[in-house]
């Protein structure tokens, strides 16, 4: 799987993509990322990227020209099953969306500055708008090492041999965890609880599941009182 | 105002930090970031930072001792507002808790492998767990990229002279921003809408509201049927 990155500020997401589960798909050869500077493409002695927005208002707009050039260029060299452009905009990212990404071959990522691109660049060429979450951020490359990394590690061989996709919270029932132990068995006077060092594996599921299901309705009441 | 975050993959974070918003904001000395690398805070001749869950199940889970030895540390040196862990079973993150944390002087993120960490650690310190989304990421690395830039850019100064976060889509009306254009004016037979040329401010508020709107409902209906 390719997933490419036109992006205004590279150095934002190059050491991200280079090192932990990211650098470990590409050094399988699972996956691949490319990064296109936006700077590359623009013109003139300053190689300007942004302009005032039309119609007043704060804030930079990214220029169409430069995507145009960026995105024509990679469209003929392969097609892109998807082009997304990471916004507070866009659908809904969750589990679901990143399993269906994940079955992709070519994706096409196009990072905007927080007060957006010019609206001729999405219309032209965006099949996607996703949002990552409630909230704004500086600009859509952290939004789109989001999206890279819960789609890479779907993609089979990615995680290692005990560490399947299938048993990921929001992959089961609450959508949420257990809670974890690791030794010691007894750590500054704190303790692994009883049960999980039982060896009764009836005992520890049905233990995992309820601590779940109470973490569960606990975060639920707080996030539907905030 | 401090960010400290204990990592067991600095490397994922340390360019990402270093550059685009969050480097500006340190640059005006706005605030400062600290990675404190949870390796450098294991034991034995191996530095191992996880280890097989009690009670069975796939993954390693980060070790209980390296993270009290480097949170016991910097808590001598001083408090925190909070301590937070990102996970998918935390309080949902969003622009209110954003602002919320950005009124905070200190706070210590701690950020885990996909498969979790030990609980103790929870237990013991963490006054918050945050979740960015509904969906699975590799480590807690990006997650807390994602939290220090939503919290920073809120910073007063942060933002350069005209682009106050007050105009932030989630800050206003429907939460959603109006579509954007910037010079010139045609491209690629492509026109920028004729009301953002008219110079009547009246008419291109009204104009940018009405496509807001259209936008927020077009989505919702979209995330409902998904």
């Amino acid at each position: 799987m390719r997933f490419d990155i036109v992006s205004a500020n590279p150095k934002i997401l190059e050491s991200s993509l280079k090192h932990g589960l990211i650098s470990r798909a590409e050094n399988k050869s699972l996956i691949s990322t490319h990064i296109h500077n936006l700077r590359d493409f623009a013109e003139g002695k300053y190689k300007q990227i942004d302009d005032i927005p039309y119609g007043g208002g704060t804030g930079m707009i990214l220029k169409p020209e430069p995507f145009f050039r960026c995105i024509n260029s990679l469209l003929e060299q392969r097609k892109y099953d998807e082009i997304i452009y990471p916004s507070p905009q866009g659908r809904k990212f969750n589990q679901p969306l990143a399993n269906e990404l994940s079955l992709r071959e070519n994706l096409l990522l196009i990072c905007g500055h927080y007060k957006g691109i010019d609206e001729r660049v999405i219309k032209k060429f965006v099949t996607m708008e996703i949002s990552i979450g409630n909230y704004v951020l500086s600009c859509g490359d952290i939004a789109s090492l989001v999206v890279i990394d819960a789609v890479a590690r779907l993609i089979p061989g990615t995680l290692g041999d005990g560490e399947s996709a299938i048993t990921d919270s929001f992959q089961v029932e609450t959508g949420f965890d257990f809670p974890q132990y690791t030794r010691p068995a007894v750590y500054e006077r704190l303790s692994v609880p009883k049960v999980l060092l039982s060896g009764n594996h009836k005992e520890i599921d049905l233990w995992r599941s309820k601590k779940a299901k109470t973490k569960f309705r606990k975060i639920k009441k707080i996030n539907k009182d905030k």
